[in-house]
């Protein structure tokens, strides 16, 4: 058996048992009755994924993924390709928006060369990055698949590894991205996998204007007829029309899934990675917390194709997994209230008459 | 001179200077433009707030005003008025919401006996409470004035004292509540001073059935009828229909925008209390930060007023300041954002092209 059907394999519904215990502790905390909201569903729902009424998350993990992608020489974005690999450069050294939230949150920032065009051997021996490298990026969606089926494989085999791996010292998984150029193939997966039509689901990414939104949009419409793909077969959509860090990101989704720990989806890119995590493994989206609302269009149609509502809703639209590390503090916020609020019993305050 | 007209002398608008300052760093972070959104228009207001590029938010307290109210008798509540003092024991013993929420995001809680109808002495020397008690309570509303003019000053002005008092050790403030009954005069500030007629403003409290709610909407129609208020003087609005707590509320923001530092107000009790610091002097709303949207009806119409969109949207409604505990950790990350990103040229980032 591979090692994606072991981990498909492992991947059960959340504990019911778990989650109904945790409702009954909620229902009895020193407040009117589900004050907390959003912060009280969520503490149930973490019980379920991680089988117990007492979860914990305080060791958490963002994973960012980082590749390149072909179909950048098409002009999507603001910003030339070698941005990319000077991003890794700028995680490594500690100075993005990632590593700030990180901090911030208590998150060890995880960095995946999943297939940067470049090399990034000198970066080796630092403790916080992994190399991957499939390949020096993908080919270009627009005249063909971005990679190989076997590439597809070893991308989401990838990420389940990572998730393994880290999984020793991460209670809560966060994903993160970076790859100039990737919010086009999240666009096609998006489409395909929500069966909304391509404008529908593209935004303006690093910041575009009308014309090369235009011709975004243009793109993935010829890349969605180019690659004749089949929204049933998730590795297949992958292959035609993702990215490396895509693959890997819905691995790592899967492999948190398989550990029965909670994963948090940072924006757009993130979310079409789950997309794939849940064509593989519809299960796989019970261990996903949506972290915000992305800027880009189309985001919400893939939420809701998930089932999720994400916790914040702030305008952010960087990816890197910064709103994953700023919603972790929700997270531990829902599990904390969940752990530490006394019980009416507990503090002797009178019920509701 | 009195304090209250001193203090409102020393609170001026924003120091555009450090806005400009700290927009133009914004800029230039390696991000697409403006991609962290709100953090960053957040980060902006943050340096106006404290007149310089790289403010400081890591010394945290949140405020807990506490205090009875008469009206609590007219059965607006599903909790009899003694759950008031039961849970200044809770928040003093560390079993509360705002306990748990606080200590995740390194927030001391600072809990204010205003006026709650029994006897704290016995807490007096334990460090985390300060006992202020101008009375045992409110009036009942619907029969009259809530407390009197002198009251409502004094209820002001210890908030003022707090904040200064605090303010030694505090770079961030919070607001919370705790007061049985307290949404109630809370509902009838907010109809005053936005001139919206009081269902509209009325929620649920608690938790009511929709008879105890039209006895409530009844109450507070009284309550605005018998008292006569006037919303230009958003004193007279304090004392005639307001409670000890909303006043520290308004004092503690007054004095924290004196002292030149952000409040992050919590729900709509505390967002009640800033409309009277507002009444009392409008500059200080800009010292204001919005924590969420409460599920209370009229929070939103109270929020416009104030001209602030809220951070988070969790369907909270407990008070305490548990929504301004978890929102600190999204000041924390805008200003993190402002002062730990790199920009472009110090990290060897090409630019958009």
């Amino acid at each position: 058996m591979s090692l994606l059907e072991k981990t498909i394999q492992q991947i059960t519904a959340r504990d019911k048992i778990a989650e109904a215990e945790a409702r009954d502790r909620l229902d009895k905390l020193t407040m009117p009755h589900w004050a907390l909201g959003r912060l009280m569903d969520l503490a149930v729902g973490l019980a379920g994924m991680t089988g117990t009424k007492k979860p914990t998350v305080s060791r958490k993990s963002v994973v960012v993924m980082v590749a390149d992608h072909g179909v950048a020489n098409e002009g999507v974005s603001l910003y030339p390709p070698e941005v990319t690999m000077q991003m890794v450069l700028n995680f490594v050294n500690g100075g993005a928006g990632i590593n700030a939230l990180a901090k911030l949150n208590g998150a060890r920032v995880h960095v995946v060369d999943m297939g940067v065009n470049g090399d990034l051997s000198q970066l080796m021996n630092t403790d916080s990055i992994d190399v991957v490298h499939i390949g020096n990026g993908t080919r270009n969606i627009a005249d063909g698949p971005a990679m190989s089926h076997e590439q597809a494989i070893e991308s989401v085999e990838s990420g389940i590894r990572i998730a393994i791996d880290l999984g020793q010292e991460t209670d809560l998984f966060g994903t993160g991205d970076m790859g100039i150029g990737n919010t086009t193939p999240s666009s096609a997966i998006v489409s395909t996998m929500t069966g909304e039509e391509p404008d529908l689901v593209t935004g303006r990414g690093t910041g575009i204007d009308d014309k090369q939104f235009q011709g975004k949009v243009e793109t993935i419409k010829k890349a969605l007829r180019v690659n004749k793909v089949d929204p049933s077969d998730a590795m297949d959509v992958l292959a035609k029309v993702g990215g490396f860090e895509i693959g890997g990101i819905a691995g790592l989704i899967l492999g948190a899934a398989s550990l029965h720990k909670p994963v948090v989806i940072d924006g757009f890119i993130s979310t079409a990675g789950a997309l794939i995590a849940y064509g593989l493994c519809p299960l796989s989206a019970e261990y996903i917390v949506a972290a915000h609302k992305s800027v880009e269009k189309g985001h919400t149609a893939a939420l809701t194709k998930l089932g999720k509502r994400p916790l914040l809703d702030l305008n952010l639209r960087l990816g890197e997994g910064t709103g994953a590390a700023l919603a972790m503090n929700i997270v531990e916020a829902a599990v904390r209230v969940l752990t530490e609020v006394a019980t009416f019993d507990e503090a002797g305050v009178s019920e509701a008459e």
